[in-house]
C-alpha cells in the first residue's frame, strides 16, 4: 500500500510500505477513505515530538471501510463503515472504566498513539488495536466527512471544552482562538445553550467563519484595546465570563482565559502548550476558579453523532479544502499555511 | 463593651469601645460565648491585609447568643445560639443563588467582611449583617466549642478541599500542609470515604496529631527522601494520588500537590498564596487535571452539624488551648507560635 511516512523533522513521502496486518485477535484494518491533517501533524513534521520516530506513519483521524477483523472483535465486523477515533482503548483497565479512556493504562498511560507510537491513519489502510472500542460505526445519514472531524477536534472541542468546562444553559463562554478545535468549541458550546459564545483570536477569516460555527460575539485581538476588559464588558454584569476555553496553547491566551473569567469560573484547558504558564495564586485563591486541562476521551462521538443526524451541529463547515491521497503534500502546505490560506480543515480523500 | 481591635502592623488592644447596634432590618447583634483565632488574623496583624484599617474589630469565627434582630429578620431570633459563619452572604443575589455565597454581590464581591471590612467577633457583641443567612443555629447536642470550627476552618477545609477535590469513596488523598484547616479536610476527607488520607507536613506534632483526625499515612517533608516520589508510592499502581489538597499557600506546597495527582485527579487549593505559582502546562496539558481554588462558601454548616451529631466528626479534637476574653494577647502569642506550643486552635470564651 501506499502511506505518508515520516523521515525525520520537515521530511515526509507518500510512498509505498508494506500493508498492515492483524497483530492482536483484537485488532481490526481499516481501508481510509478519507483522512484529515491535525496541527499536532505539523509539530510532529517540527520535530516536536520526539517519540514520533522516522519511518512512522503519520495521522490519526479519518474515516474507512473495515476489510479485516481479529477474533477478538465482537462489535465491529468486516465491511463497516467507521470513524477511527484519535484515541486507542482497552475499555477493560479502571482508567478506561472511568471513562478516562485518554489515559489508558493497556495502551501504555497515553490514549493517543496512532501516527505517534504506532502507525497512522494517511494511508491506504490502517491496523487499529481494541477495535471494537476505537471504531465507530458512521450512520447512514452522516457523511465519510463529516465523521472524519469526529475522530478527534468536535470531541476535544465538546469534551475537553465544553464538558470540562461545564458550560450550561446560559452561561457566557469566550473561546481564545478559534483554529479548528477552538470552532469546535464554539460550536458545541452554542449546541450546549450557551448565551454568548465569544470568539478571540488575530485572524480576521477565523472570526469571521466563527460566527457561522456559532460565535454572538468576536473579539480581535489585533484590533487594540485591553482583550480581558472587552471580554468582561460582554458578560454578565462585567464581572467575567462563566467559561473560557483556551485553545491555542501559549502563555499569552491561557492568560486571557485566565484573567477574563467570573469568580467561580471554569478555564477549560485545550491547546497544547510548549512552556509553563504563571499561575497568579496569590489572585485567584480567593476567586473559587476551576480550571481544567486535558487530552480527549473520545467517548462523546456517539452522543455527537446524534446532533448532527438531529442538525444540531454541521461538522462539514469545517472542510475548505479537498484533495486526493497523491496531493498529501500539497494539503500539508494548504494546512500548514492556514492562515493565508483561509484553510480550517482540509480533507485527503482515496483517489478512487 | 470591650473588644480586640487593630491599631496597624503589630498593635492590638482589648480595649472599651461602643456596643454596635443594629444598622439594617436584617441585622442581627450577637453576645459572644466563644471565639477562636485564624492564621488570617495573624496576617491582619503583620499589616498583611491592607483593607484592614485601625481601629477594625478582629475575628470572624465564633459562637454567640442572639441579643436582637432588626425587623428584617424572619428566622433567628433573640435567645437563639448561634454560629457565626465567616461568610456574610444576602442570599438572594445571582451568586448566593448559585451557591457561591463566597461571592455575593451584595456585600461588595468578597463574603468574608467580618474582622475585614466590617467590625469581628473577637468582641463582646458583634453585629451580623444578613443575620437569617449569617447565623446558624447550634442544636443542643453540639457545644459552643465545637460549634465554633464551624465557623470557618471545618466548611473551609470540607468545601474547598474535600468538596471542590471530589474526593470519592475509596480515593486516595494527600493534604499537604495539616496546619488547623488541613487537619479540617484530613477530617472530612475520612469522613468521606476516603481509603487512604496522607498527611504531608513538615511539623511532627501535627503529622502525629493529624492520625487522631484520620490520616492513614504520614510523609514528613523534613525527613529526607523525594516526597512526591513517597506520595507515588502511597498511591493506586503508583500512578500518582487522586486527590491533592494543598493546605499552606506557597509555591513549593503547590508544586507538590500538583507533581503528585494521578492524570484524571483534582488539585484542591485550600491555602491563602501571597505569591503566583508555576503551572507547568507543557506537562500537564494532558493529564486531564482539574485545578479549584476558593474562598469557604460556609453552606455546609448544617451538614457538617449532623456528621457531628451522628459521631462522624469530632470538631472538639482541634482545640489544643484555652483562654478568656481577658487573655487574648496570651491566645494570639500562642496561635501565633503554633508549632513550638503544640496549638492547632485555640478558644477564648466570655469570662462569665
Amino acid at each position: 500500500m501506499k502511506a505518508l511516512v515520516y523521515h525525520g523533522p520537515g521530511q515526509k513521502a507518500w510512498e509505498d510500505v508494506p500493508n498492515p496486518v492483524l497483530q492482536e485477535p483484537t485488532d481490526a484494518i481499516v481501508k481510509m477513505e478519507v483522512t484529515t491533517i491535525c496541527g499536532t501533524d505539523l509539530h510532529i513534521l517540527k520535530g516536536d515530538v520526539p517519540a514520533v520516530t522516522p519511518g512512522r506513519i503519520l495521522g490519526h483521524e479519518g474515516v474507512g471501510v473495515v476489510t479485516e477483523v481479529g477474533p477478538g472483535c465482537e462489535r465491529v465486523r468486516v465491511g463497516d463503515r467507521v470513524i477511527v477515533s484519535c484515541v486507542s482503548k482497552c475499555g477493560t483497565c479502571e482508567f478506561c472504566r472511568s471513562g478516562l479512556t485518554s489515559h489508558c493504562q493497556t495502551v501504555g498511560g497515553i490514549g493517543w498513539i496512532f501516527g505517534h507510537l504506532i502507525d497512522g491513519t494517511q494511508a491506504e489502510y490502517v491496523r487499529v488495536p481494541f477495535a471494537d472500542n476505537g471504531l465507530i460505526p458512521l450512520p447512514e445519514k452522516v457523511t465519510p466527512e463529516q465523521g472524519a472531524m469526529l475522530s478527534d477536534i468536535l470531541p476535544t472541542g465538546y469534551e475537553i471544552g465544553v464538558l470540562y468546562g461545564a458550560v450550561g444553559q446560559g452561561d457566557v463562554v469566550a473561546v481564545v482562538g478559534v483554529g479548528p478545535v477552538g470552532l469546535a468549541a464554539v460550536m458545541t458550546a452554542s449546541a450546549a445553550g450557551a448565551s454568548k459564545v465569544i470568539a478571540v483570536d488575530g485572524n480576521k477569516f477565523r472570526l469571521e467563519q466563527s460566527r457561522e460555527f456559532g460565535a454572538t460575539d468576536t473579539v480581535d485581538v489585533n484590533a487594540g484595546g485591553d482583550v480581558v476588559a472587552r471580554l468582561r464588558e460582554l458578560s454578565r454584569g462585567g464581572l467575567g465570563v462563566d467559561v473560557a476555553i483556551e485553545a491555542v496553547g501559549v502563555p499569552a491566551t491561557f492568560g486571557v482565559a485566565l484573567d477574563s473569567v467570573r469568580p467561580g469560573g471554569h478555564v477549560a484547558n485545550v491547546g497544547v502548550h510548549g512552556e509553563s504558564v504563571t499561575f497568579p495564586l496569590e489572585r485567584d485563591w480567593i476567586n473559587n476558579l476551576t480550571i481544567t486541562t486535558g487530552l480527549v476521551n473520545a467517548t462523546t462521538a456517539p452522543e455527537l453523532l446524534e446532533s448532527i443526524e438531529r442538525g444540531d451541529i454541521s461538522p462539514e463547515k469545517f472542510i475548505t479544502h479537498r484533495f486526493t491521497f497523491d496531493q498529501f503534500d500539497e494539503a500539508y502546505d494548504t494546512f500548514g499555511n492556514a492562515a493565508d490560506e483561509h484553510a480550517l480543515k482540509v480533507i485527503i480523500a482515496a483517489g478512487d
